[in-house]
């Protein structure tokens, strides 16, 4: 847990096992047996400084992630932040000052950039979309498209980007999608007598969310009184129909709406009404954040 | 390693100890403390099979890494690879058969989707990038522009494109950048004084680059006389003229072009003659490549 | 995850990740360097085989993770489930059969029974805590009171005991107490403004309940529409005004009780109409399942 | 290892490497992707301080690893033991203060409590058997029958109380039980043949025990001249005349007792005069020490 | 575990878990992203075998390790011993036999063999020392002058040479050495009274070694009662002298020499009559043994 | 990385990460449940500072990892280099001085040693070698003959004993030896064929190397224009006439020669005018550094 240089919009901070685990691993993959170039062409005792610098406009993630970075290459780095996670910022805005041995600023460069470009990318293509959709009450969220390995520091970038988070792994909620009702029905069970079954099994905190693509499921889905129901690959009009439908059968039910969306079709998508729509290209096709670091030779400690 | 089912052209071959590194992680962080849905929703000895379908024309990757996903899932599962990693695919193309415990593969499906979809999103990208300078002589390359924690995974998914690696981490070779040049500088040596000393001092297998912003820069590197030179954000106009410069005063010294480069942008680049285009996007801007899992429910086991 | 001989009631299956990690540990803590009295005192050939019997009466859990424990010693073990996780059994009940080298069932003898035990342990209690409070419509849940390293199979043996789950860790749900309450006043908030707050900020899936120790709190908990509601150490009568009070002012919202839940008083509780008991005790004071290894010589292998 | 706020009397420190790994893993556990409650509704800059309290009397363990949790969560956190590791407290009775972000401290609470609770537990449960014990002469060890994961912890907490350890794996002393005596039947050997075996392979730091149920036993065992001898499941005249065979036979033999050993029977097997009493139930079911974290809110951090 | 092909004489088995952990992190380390020669140069279906053949005389330890190594690499590969851990070969001996895939084989044969050559380099310098004292009645120990992580496989080795191991780790056993005594006396506590207070605290299976280095620190430590007398850096004449007394004043005391032990001096320590001598070079400077591995290409796989 | 009491010249300074994970699996393997010598014989508050001191002449490397041994035990321990990795020693001369709390540098003592011991001893027989080719111009290089575990550390210590590193892992470089060419010559390829297909698939940084064993074999390497050929066991004047023959035909390509290298040996293979001569022995047989620590005791702090 970190010292609180964010923005607290952006809801539960990033637990600190999970950016020293991170980090750990991202700096043993990126400094090999040690850094050739630096440590042969830089001498030891060089000092620099260096500011982080957005290249582009965007939503930043994961200055705090950077921080660390530098910290686990060389505990006594003086970094400071200049921008919080979840902030906007135009091109050319300071979002990191780091000064030190000029060494292990080279050494700590590129993995602090890379955490950096990475999450501000997605929190940066989560705030378009969230841009998108304002003034008509649908919430961006997310899915489980995640990078193997890195599920919790996206999803965490998505909530700097001002969408909202899914679920992180498959004990969080139920998702009934069309395989399980195939195997619902393989089994011989009505899909309410099997969502009755899972209530009286799972944890009361578990939610119950039911995917639907026709009109008939909808129906099925509203006999088995889920907490939700996704709205699969829907056009605009059938989801305004099954959203009036919902609406009057269950009121209460949260409406989520899946299936191809992007930033052309996703504000048609909003005003149909819906609570959530789901966007995997935040997690899994989020272009990098442009950023780099200016670096400035300082003397050479004594 | 893996048994085999992969195009030789590929290169070195994904360490087992990598593959299974990353897909015990990945499944830690996906199933948590159990998948809710499946486990409550689909009879524990249901049988089913599943294919891995392409959804898009591309170049897949990872299916080795998705057959061990499902097998640390269930080692009972069968599993069965239509396509080789490196293969070119059409929209439509059938991947991956998985069958057994219906449970089990619902319960990979995700993570083992993940993997591909991430590593063929690069593969595909890198080769578009390959398929637009073909004929030039002209190499495609990756950068340490990558996904914290994947680096292996991603750049094994650019051989798979056909494009090439660069380093793997800083051990790997010398990389002069501006920064160095400023530290050498400021300790009062000259360029080719610094490489000489970098070069007496580390492996014999290590090659040094460097990169180069201006003429004048050039020929101070050329006096250094580094294995590779990398020219950094020049015009193409400006890089034929370096190019020219390089192999007239240092036959043999490889030429690596890199900054902005882009698909409208990159044949041009390659036809300067340069040896080497790297491109940051292959890894840190690939979109996911689309591919899903079709189920069938088979019959319940005995 | 584990090839099936589990009753299906028990929810969710152990993911094979999370066994194959704590029976990692448990076994580099119990063989240290190795195991001084079987490998000098047992020929290294010698066949045996052996039964894990149930000395109690009492639900078992934990068979599973014990089969992996001698598979983890010697793959060429063969191992036998005679009983099934969540199963009630005999004092003298047979619950596993192991065969093969008479050194590795030794090795593996004293971890596989400490798994059975302790996740026994708890599925008895939980067992008996469901059996006192049948027919009246209560839950019995566990809470976060686990033993550090081993929540996810704790949690399981409570399901295992027929009793539920409650949060498996702080993301799962909003849990609000006295010292959020204490924090919310601080902030100058209401106790309504704070709790929409979180929900405007949480995913959809996440489920907010507030404890409350007076009327006075429960009517501003109401105000706070949360999905379930804490009765934190109330005497009956008093639990049974409070549920009253819920059941008309917002029906539907999951009402549970806690604080110094015994087996003398949970009827009682329970009788109040309630829909679910915390009890701490079943992970955090469960005494261990009484069983053992009965061990017989086979021959001597070729 | 720590700083020292311990009774000496406890024995060996817990090294840090051991506390860091129990640490890490308790809070990846329990923090999952970050606290919902406190980070949603207690605001990042509000200060607390916080009190541990014992609720019960009894004897406490595991203060250090609490103020290890609390310094890994959050490392600006002040934290100040008020209570030594193996001191006798009051119900009541102040054990550790943590001050500074309110959020840090309610995202150690639950892991630093539990920690607490389940060593204090143990040590409570070891110095009741060793109260109930004293003047006789007679230790109380525990056994191997500990939480998979937290042998080394829980074994200190034994210590705590006042108890002592027996193995702490395989590979720490030969104990010869009834299984490994058919064992050397089966190869032909006679008991004294195998442990001249033994003793002639092991290092010499490794000491013999031989655990024996009848008197015939004993006599093969004497004959053996281990340096320990386990009477399992002796009434007391029973182990009263085998102690006095043994001090006759063989002087300086330590003689441990063991089975069903509870408070109620616990002296009357000391009093037949054997030097050690082995207690599975210290570890395997020690109720969970009664304890809670006094929380005051401070001001708002600037 | 693994199934057996060793001698027994060599002591307990190494577990499983030890093995599995050693190759991982040997593997991880040697292949780092792939194997660039053979993976480019050797066609992915060429089948071979190979035969791991001593180029020396010696004692050999670590085939079960090697074979642990090219299953890792590649579980489909063929591996059989020719010769068990602690068995005394000839130069051109074989040791193991594997076949398969050629690349497989390749890419474990560095790792197979420097866990080989140095667990048998170990083996076979123990094996002279136990030759050099044959008949004395002494035993060769071993220390914790170890390779950083790889303690337990060097002890083993050092079995296999058919010397013995002393403590595995400080919790082992109690060896008072100078600094010990210094801060003994700084307390103002004697010896005797010390090592009476350790013996009132410490598990009963420890036992307690006291170094001496004059008659005068005899004489104190023959007060205290160890288990065990360290002499240490004594001549002959001065062991011898020591002995003696040792033998008159406290017999059943087991007897170590150590300091500066080496082949030529090893017989005289020895016949002073001492029951142990410690010597630091098993572990901390025996010379490789010399191994290889004979390749014979085999058929292309269909 | 560390803060700099290096010596330049060394190279490549450790990354922290790697100095961490071995410093933290060395303690753990070391300490096991605690020091049962000095925890229960040193007064918890005993003050001491040590001084570890050289007992030989030779090189010294590991100091900084020493200190990382120190302060994970104890981070409140005051530690200091008095002499850098790199440095050449007389006996006598004092290396790193380490004040503080009595138990934790007792704790610390033999894992620090262990370190220094065997990285030094690797440093020193690096330097004797490199003073024996003195003024020939012939680099002298390690291999992979490496302890499992240790390769990042001992090739660092190859560099401070004034060497130079080969290989790291089998992706640093082709190292094409006698089995990779019968794969070659079994799928009917030329060498200089694989080894153009070889450059045209791997990175531009990767060198080629050929192994070769007779003048036949010479002519085939030079065909393939690697970077580097490795005689391999020729005989000095062998060795003569081949290097000639390489100069003449491709100069700029660099020679190793390798086999049976000595001391005795190694000055007339480097007068051969080879520019690297490789020595397994270097990490594999290199004798430990004697070193120890003395030990002074301080006051008992308050």
């Amino acid at each position: 847990m970190i010292r609180g240089d964010r923005d607290d919009s952006v809801g539960p901070e990033l637990p600190g096992s999970v950016i020293r685990a991170a980090v750990e691993t991202a700096l043993a993959e990126d400094l090999g047996w040690g850094d050739v170039t630096s440590d042969t062409l830089v001498p030891a005792g060089l000092e620099a400084s260096a500011v982080m610098v957005a290249r582009q406009a965007g939503v930043v993630a994961g200055l705090e992630v950077a921080r660390e970075v530098f910290l686990a290459v060389d505990a006594s780095l003086d970094v400071e932040l200049l921008a919080r996670d979840g902030a906007t910022v135009e091109a050319g805005a300071a979002l990191l000052r780091v000064s030190g041995r000029a060494r292990s600023i080279l050494a700590g460069e590129r993995v602090a950039l890379n955490f950096v470009q990475r999450l501000s990318g997605t929190a940066s293509l989560a705030a378009r979309f969230v841009e998108a959709v304002r003034g008509t009450g649908a919430r961006i969220v997310d899915t489980r498209k995640t990078t193997p390995g890195l599920r919790v520091l996206e999803k965490y970038a998505v909530r700097c980007g001002g969408a909202h988070n899914h679920r992180f792994h498959l004990g969080d909620a139920v998702l009934l999608k069309d395989n399980h009702r195939a195997a619902i029905a393989a089994a011989g069970e009505t899909l309410a007598q099997a969502v009755a079954r899972a209530r009286a099994s799972l944890p009361h905190t578990v939610t119950i969310e039911i995917e639907v693509d026709t009109a008939a499921e909808l129906e099925q889905a509203l006999e088995a009184q889920p907490d939700a129901i996704l709205l699969d690959n829907m056009a605009p009009e059938e989801l305004r129909v099954s959203v009036r439908r919902i609406r009057q059968a269950r009121p209460g039910t949260r409406i989520e709406a899946s299936g191809g969306v992007t930033l052309l079709t996703v504000r048609a998508m909003a005003e149909t009404g819906v609570d959530l729509i789901s966007v995997g290209a935040l997690t899994h096709s989020a272009p990098a954040f442009d950023a780099s670091l200016d670096f400035r030779i300082g003397g050479v400690a004594p």
